[in-house]
C-alpha cells in the first residue's frame, strides 16, 4: 500500500517529538511538511524543538515552517511545568542544523493541499491556530484534506483545567472551527493517551535500539515521567502526541467510537472543554471519531519501529 | 453511639426511595424529616411517592413536608425516560395513608434546626432548590447544621448531559450556593454512585428477605434497571442516593479526597457542571469532600439490613 | 378613589429615602409595609437608614422588617462611592426612634399577602432579592400581587457597569425570577430615572417648605449630587427610587412602553444587562412595561406634596 | 497634504457604498484596494455589490478583492430585511463592467501593507473577519498600519440586537481581535451613525447634482429609508458607513472620546455588544477613540462633494 501523505502540525514539546519521529519513521506515511504552532511553549522554541528534532532524527527532506505564535481568539498559554524551560527539557539536544522554510506554515499547507495529487491526512498535535487560520482563510484548498486526526480534548476530566484539556484550551475557538467545518474529525483524547504510558518496560524496549536518537528520546521521556508524577500522580508519562500519527498508521491501534463534539467557548470554569456526546442525550449528530482505547502494546511497537527505523 | 439526626431532602424516584428507607431503617440515624422537592418529575409526585414509600414502610414519625416545585433561577427539567410517568414506576404501589404537614420543607427545616439541640446533617438527594432557599433565607438556622452531604455532580463525564449529572444539572444556582456556603459540603457524584450497581447477587440478597417491602423494592429496581440498559447501556441500575446516606451512616463505606468544586452556571454546552479540582490545578481552595470510591459489597449490606429493619 | 395598598422594599440609600417619603406622603398610597434589603450598603445600614427615615418623617405606623443580606446566587456588592460610609451620608441624622419587627421581610410580605383583601402593588427599589425569594418561597401569596413596580435596569448603558444599572447588577438572577415570573411588572430604570434631576429649582422648592424633614432631604439631596458629578458628571442628581412610587400614584407621569426584558446573567462583561426589545427585534414576547419617559414638573411636585404632608 | 493611504474593507450593502463613494471621491483619501467581506449580505453579493459601485462611479484603478464569506468563530448572518434580496436593492444598477483581483482579500491587503511606503489607515465598514485574520496572520505587515476606523458597535442600545450593532454581532470573535489588538482604533458607532440622517435636504443636495449617479444614490437611500421606517421607526436613513471615511478625512467631523472597549463574546442575550466603558468605572484602560457626535451638515457636504467629483 503506498504510505499516506500527512501533514503534521505540532507544537514541541516531548511528545509531539515522539510523534515527529512516528510519522517520519514509518513506512505507512508520506510526511509532507512539520509545521509549528505555540502551544506547549512559545513558537520559537516550539519550532527550534522540531528542528532540533528533525536534526537529531536525520529528518532532512522534509520542510518546518513556523505558524501562529497566539491563538484565534484568547490570549497565549503554554506549560513550561510539564516541558521545562526549553518547552523539550531533559537532554543536552545541542543546535539544530535544519532550517525553516520562510512562509508562514498556513502558507506551506495550503500550497501542499493545492498540490496534493490525493487526498492528505492532516494531523495536529497541538493547540489548533493553524488549522483554523487554514480552514478559514484557505477554505478550496481544504478539499484536498481526507481527515483531521487531532490530539486534543477529553470525554471528561481535563489536565490543565478540571475539564479541559490543554490543546483545546489554549485555542478552543479553533478547535470549535474544526469541529464545524463538516470535515472527518478524529479525536484522540485523554480518554486514550493516558493509555499510552511510557512504562518501565517500554522505555527498556527504546534503550535496547542502542541508538543515539533511541537514548535521547529515553532521557526526554523520563523528563517527562517526572512532571506528569509530580503534578498529577502519573505512574509514568502519557505520550499523548503520537496517538493520533498512530491512528493514521495503523486506525485499528486506537478504537474510536461515532459521537458529537462541541467545544465550550463561554464557561466561566468550563472554556476549552470537549463536550463529547457518547450516549446521545443532546440529539446533536455525530460529527467525530473519539477514540477511547488504546492497543498500547501495538502502539508503542510502531513507535519503537519508528525510532529504530530513523536509525 | 447516639444516632445522628438527619434531615433528609428528596425528590423520589426509585433510588431516593432506597435512601429514604436506608435513612428511616438504619439504627444509626434519627431521621427528623423527609421533606421533597421537584426533580426527577413534578413536586407533586415526588412527594406523593415519598409518602408512598412512607406507607410501604411504616414510616409513621417522620414529617414530610413538600417544599419548591421548580428551581431557584432556571426552568424546571424532569427525567420521565428514568423515573417513568408517576416518577417511581415498576410496581403497583397503592395509596399513601401518611400525609404531609402543613407547612413548606424549608420552613420545616428551618424549624428542626432552631429546636435542635445537636448539630443536624442534612442529606439532599435532589436537586439543591430548598437547600438553597433554606441557606438564603434562615442564615441563622443554618448554624445548626454539622454538615451537607449530597448526591449529585460528577468530575467528569454526566449522564443528562455530556458533562452534568441530573440533580445538579436541574438547578445549578442552587448547588453553587451550597458549594459556596462555607459549609462542610460532601460530594457523592457519578463517580461513586456509579459503583451502587443493583447487581442480580444484589436483587437476590434483597429478594431473600421476604418482605412484601423487600419484593417492592426489588421490583422498582427490576424497572429502574431496565431503563439504565436502554438509556446508556448500563449492566445493572446504579441506585445513586442512598450512597449519600450511606455516607452519614458509615463514612468509611464512601472514600472522598478533599477538593475544591465550582458549579458552572454560565455555559453553552456545560451548564451544570461540577467542576472538581482533584489535581489542584487551578489554585482554588478545598471546599468539598468528593467521594470516589465505594465499598460495595458494605453498602449493600447496610441497605439491605436497612430493609429487613423495617420490616 | 381608595389609596393602593403598596408593599416597599428598598435599600435606603439617599433616594430610597425619597422613596420611602413618597409613599408615606401620598395620599395615594396605603403603606403597608417597608422591607429592607441589601444593596446600596450592607443590609445592617439600609435598615437602620429605613428606620432613619421613619423617625425623621415620623412614619410610625408601618412596620420595617429587615430581609437579605446578600443576592440570590452571586456576591454581595455595595455602593459607597455613590451613598458615603453610612450609605446615607450628608447629614447628622441622629438615632432611630422606631424599631424593626422581629420577622423576615419576605415573611411579613408574605403574611400582608395573605392577610389582603385587594391586590397589592410591590415597589422595589433595591436589588430584587427579597422579591425573588418571595416568588420561590410563597408562590400562593404571590397571587395577591397587582403588579411589581421595580427602580432598576436600563435600555443601553448601566451606572455601575457600561451596560448594567446597579440594582440589577447586584442580583441578576433575583432580577431574572421576576421578569421571567408573569407577573406585571414595570420596570423604572435609568432612561427615566435620570430624567428625575434633582435641580437648583427642585432643591428650592423643597427648601422653601421650610420643615426639618426638608431640610434634611436636601441637605443629603447636595451629597447625592457632589456624588454623581464626581463619578459620571451629571449636572444635578438623579434621584431614582421615587420614580417607581410615582408611577403607583400617577402612572402619566412615567411614560412607558411594552417590551420583552431578560436579563443578562452569563455575560463576561454584560451580567446584569437588562436586553430591553424595543423594536421587537428578537422575537419574545413583550413581558414589562418599560419606562422611558418622566414628567419632571409633575414628579417633582408630587414628592415635594409628600414631603410638605408628612410635616 | 498628501492624501491618506486608505485600504477599505466592507460588505456593500447601501451604507458601504456610499463609503466607497466617499473614499473613492475624496482628495484627502488614496483609496489603495476595495476589499468585501460576508455581512449585510453573502459574500458574492457584496463583492458584486462593491464591482457595480465602482462601475457605476468608474472608479477603475483601485483593486477589488473578495475575503471571507464567513465569520472567524460563529455562523454567518446576514440583513435580508435592510438591504433587500441583492443586498443593494432599491434601483437598476445593470452589470459591472469591473472585474476582482484574483486573490484573497487578506492577501492584498498584506501585499499592499509590506510594499507600503508610509503608514496606512485601514477603514472597515462590515464584520471584522478580513481585519481579523490579517492580524492573526500577516503579524509583520500589520506595523504598516497607522490606525484601524470601524463602523461598528454603540455605548448602548444595538440595531441586530437590543445591545449590539450588526457588524460585531455578526462577528464579535473578530472585533475582539482588532480591540485587544493594541493597535490604534476609532470606533464609530450606532452613537454617531444614527446621526447621520439622510434626510430630505440632504437628498435634495444630492438630487441636485443632477448625474446619474447621484440619481442612483439617492434611489438606493429612498430604499434604505424604507427600511429603517419599517423596521425601527426611523425618520430617516442612517447613512453609517461613510462615517468611519469622513473620520480618516475630517477628523474634527467626528467628536470621539477616549474609553475602553470590549466584545461580549459569552451572553446569552448580549454576544456582540461593545461594551465601552465612558465613565472609567472598570477599571480598564482605554484602548479606542469612540465617537460619539457628528458634525451632521460637514459630513454630509463631505459626502456630496465626493459624488460630485466623481461625476
Amino acid at each position: 500500500m503506498a504510505p499516506t501523505p500527512v501533514l503534521l502540525d505540532c507544537d514541541p514539546g516531548h511528545d509531539d517529538m515522539v510523534a515527529i519521529l512516528l510519522a517520519a519513521g514509518s513506512p505507512a506515511i508520506d510526511l509532507l511538511a512539520i509545521t509549528t504552532v505555540g502551544g506547549n511553549g512559545p513558537l520559537e522554541q516550539t519550532t527550534r524543538n522540531a528542528l532540533l528534532t528533525c536534526t537529531l532524527a536525520g529528518i532532512r527532506d522534509v520542510p518546518v515552517a513556523a505558524g501562529c505564535a497566539s491563538p484565534l481568539v484568547g490570549p497565549a498559554l503554554s506549560a513550561p511545568e510539564v516541558h521545562g524551560e526549553s518547552t523539550m527539557d531533559g537532554s543536552d539536544l545541542g543546535e539544530p542544523d535544519v532550517t525553516p522554510v520562510d512562509a508562514h506554515a498556513v502558507e506551506v499547507m495550503a500550497e501542499l493541499l493545492a498540490a496534493a495529487t490525493e487526498p492528505v491526512t492532516l494531523v495536529a498535535t497541538g493547540p489548533l491556530t493553524n488549522v483554523a487560520l487554514l480552514l478559514r482563510r484557505h477554505s478550496r484548498a481544504v478539499a484536498a484534506l481526507r481527515e483531521v486526526v487531532v490530539m486534543g480534548g477529553s470525554t471528561g476530566a481535563g489536565n490543565y483545567a478540571p475539564l479541559a484539556e490543554f490543546n483545546v484550551m489554549v485555542d478552543p475557538e479553533a478547535a470549535h472551527v474544526l469541529f464545524t467545518s463538516g470535515l472527518p474529525v478524529t479525536m484522540c483524547g485523554l480518554d486514550v493517551t493516558h493509555q499510552a504510558l511510557a512504562t518501565d518496560a517500554v522505555l527498556a524496549g527504546l534503550s535496547a535500539l542502542g541508538t543515539p536518537l533511541a537514548r535521547t528520546v529515553v532521557e526526554l521521556l523520563g523528563f517527562f515521567a517526572d512532571r506528569y508524577l509530580d503534578l498529577w500522580g502519573f505512574p509514568a508519562a502519557p505520550v499523548h502526541d503520537p496517538v493520533a500519527v498512530a491512528r493514521v498508521i495503523a486506525p485499528e491501534v486506537v478504537r474510536c467510537v461515532e459521537a458529537n463534539v462541541v467545544v465550550e467557548l463561554a464557561g466561566t470554569f468550563t472554556r476549552g472543554a470537549t463536550v463529547v456526546d457518547r450516549f446521545g442525550v443532546t440529539g446533536r449528530a455525530a460529527n467525530a471519531q473519539v477514540a477511547l482505547e488504546l492497543d498500547a502494546p501495538a502502539f508503542w511497537a510502531l513507535v519503537t519501529d519508528a525510532v529504530a527505523a530513523l536509525g
